[in-house]
């Protein structure tokens, strides 16, 4: 079977001058990847005819399959659709059905539609017009010397619409895709070259058809195998029996064994026992809440969350006696043990987190330096503490600190629950 | 002048695969832009080294400078380092301060160095070695036919390092660059096309070395003029004087005139006014605690949050009657209202900001369907509320609740305190 690749394409200055992150692509390599398509090359280039139209000859010389996003947009910096006009030999002509839509929209934020909104609903003539039901600028198929193309809007919620309802089956309708498997796993407090050294054997064993991918990520590493054949059942026997293996190889720091992130793990776990847990958040500043409650569901777990960064916050809402913050500090064992006790206690909870510590990049001192932070986590008998020394930026210090917190509750959990 | 223009090749199947969003090249682009380097194209290729050798020709035929980022790491699966060989013709040796530094790391994490790590102190002969403060694999610079290379790891902290530490003195000192002025303004509360209309005169008549880009996220849009030209000075005073110009068209909507995000303009005007917050956060989970806590120096008006998940912590932390929320709903005017003066004396601050409401997948009906919100600010003397209705999925809408809770809470502080 003949692999199929495909490239993206990904259109505009604000992607070139650093002003917008590219979460786009990240998500269609995935999409694809899962349908059996190799993503072979991504490319970004600015809001430039030339420029534009160069990348579209490169990648369709070497791909089946070229995804453009961005650049559809009603600001005046946006070329995209006159430069796939050139491209494909097309003018510009209205959809009805995309110009119903646009006015659709309007209506209904109850804004006036205006001149430069209208020109939303115009496409280039030679394409299929993929109805947009997120926003106003329609999606572009476009077929050329055994080439299919796909131009997508750049906002991410649009985009993945028109991939998912659109693009992914014209694909599978358009070329013979292979079988795909995959299994992941994620991994905790073990570090990415010391998991490699663990299953170097395990590695080297692999037949070509599975690889093996690490994902590193805060303070956890994901791996991921991925099988690519013509039979689906065999392929998943096979890659199921390597999963087996890889997963005895790292059970110990095993948080869970399918593609969910850590949060998701210990909300999982607390609703299988049938437990509720809460936050007493200083240092994190509410960061473990948000990670817990950006999951659906999270309510049925998770009570609440007291954000103490101030002492008096300690005092009054977490029950924390003021002599303990003066005589061992705010960033002390003893005064996170009491918040998590606090916490507990104040949201009627089995369990509850406490953090307390110095993110910097100011407040450090000689005993206590930036990214010293005591965790505890507290349940119906007993009471655990930790203290991590961090050493990064502000930003990455509380995310460690979050996710770290996280894994200390999900390991006393376990442990104290039984398995 | 001659225009001086860069490419990034970021390597790794991770990012092919969307593994891994690439904000590596984000932060590239930025620097590159103040420097004055025009970065034209950005291309991801996976870890093959055909691919990687294609890029290498490819993007070092259009541009004066390549930066190449990841494939440094110490997995299996990096293969950057004997591509680059090849490239260059050269071959891998050991250097010894990056032997010294990997040895250090190791030594002071209390590890032991493996073989996998050591090999990352091992660089192409013909390159200036960029030692790596921040990780084992360090830097390395090339130059070939007029070209320069750069090729840094992929961990974000060490990638960041190296190119404001080295790289970017090095091209400064290589390259005759530009003068570059930028200024920047954040709106909330108008959307992209809106805007767009309102200063489309002004945007026709800036002068081709004055450029404005749009940048929208979420609920906000940042407009960004980007001057470039021979004289620093009076670049300076040209763009100063545009920037004027369109601060008048938006003043009723901009929140701030500087490259800064919402929570920062928030927490500096309670500053300004020496006033303090807390947040009363039940369908945000903690989100605007978050925003506010991951700006340095927030303990200086952010006293805590509540994150009232539950009924209960409701009444029991915020004070809200029981009555209320059976009467009236835990997403209603009236509970949203009690939590915000509830959060005000709970935490002992001069402000609060509440929110409920119905983020999604679940928990909608028809009187209240998902992406409805209820927000309240209180002050000393006053409190406003507000309802707003989202359309998008979970994390979008929790995004968008808070960052205009945020701004629901900084106009209700302008108008109440006086400018």
């Amino acid at each position: 079977m003949k692999e199929v690749t495909a490239a993206i394409i990904t259109i505009g200055d604000e992607l070139l001058i650093g002003q917008t992150i590219d979460t786009n692509s990240a998500f269609i390599g995935q999409e694809l990847n899962k349908a059996g398509v190799w993503l072979k090359r991504r490319v970004a280039v600015g809001d430039a005819r030339e420029e534009i139209l160069d990348a579209l000859a490169q990648q369709s010389r070497d791909n089946d399959i070229v995804i453009i996003t961005g650049g559809l947009g009603p600001t005046a910096d946006d070329i995209t659709k006159p430069a796939l006009c050139d491209y494909f030999g097309a003018s510009l002509v209205v959809d009805d059905e995309a110009l119903r839509n646009v006015t659709e929209i309007f209506n209904r934020l109850g804004k006036p539609v205006i001149e430069r909104n209208l020109k939303q609903a115009e496409v280039p003539d030679t394409c299929t017009v993929l109805q947009n039901k997120r926003g106003t600028a329609p999606g572009l198929w476009f077929e050329k010397d055994a080439v299919v193309y796909a131009a997508l809007p750049g906002v991410p919620h649009e985009m993945k619409g028109l991939l998912v309802d659109s693009v992914l089956p014209m694909i599978r309708g358009r070329f013979t895709l292979p079988a795909i498997a995959h299994r992941t796993l994620l991994i905790a407090g073990k570090g990415e070259s010391e998991i490699a050294e663990i299953i170097a054997a395990f590695e080297t064993a692999l037949p070509p058809a599975i690889k093996l991918a690490y994902l590193p990520s805060y303070g956890m590493v994901r791996l991921r195998l991925t099988g690519k054949g013509e039979d689906g059942a065999s392929l998943e026997a096979d890659v199921a029996a390597r999963f087996d293996e890889l997963k005895a190889l790292v059970a110990e720091w095993m948080v869970a064994d399918e593609d969910i992130s850590l949060p998701q793990a210990v909300l999982s776990l607390l609703h299988a026992k049938g437990k509720t847990v809460a936050t007493a958040e200083s240092c994190t500043g509410g960061a473990i809440a948000r990670m817990l409650t950006s999951i659906a569901g999270a309510s049925a777990v998770f009570n609440g969350a007291v954000v103490s960064y101030s002492n008096a916050a300690k005092t009054d809402l977490l029950g924390v006696d003021a002599e303990t913050i003066v005589r061992y500090g705010a960033v002390s064992e003893e005064t996170v043990s009491k918040m998590a006790t606090g916490a507990r206690a104040a949201l009627r909870t089995d369990y509850a987190i406490a953090t307390s510590g110095i993110m910097g990049p100011e407040g450090g001192s000689p005993e206590k330096p930036v990214g010293t932070v005591w965790v505890a986590v507290a349940g119906p008998e007993s009471l655990r503490t930790h203290k991590f020394s961090f050493r990064f930026d502000r930003t990455r210090n509380i995310e460690l600190a979050a996710q770290n917190a996280l894994n200390l509750l999900r390991r006393f959990v376990l442990e104290t629950e039984g398995e």
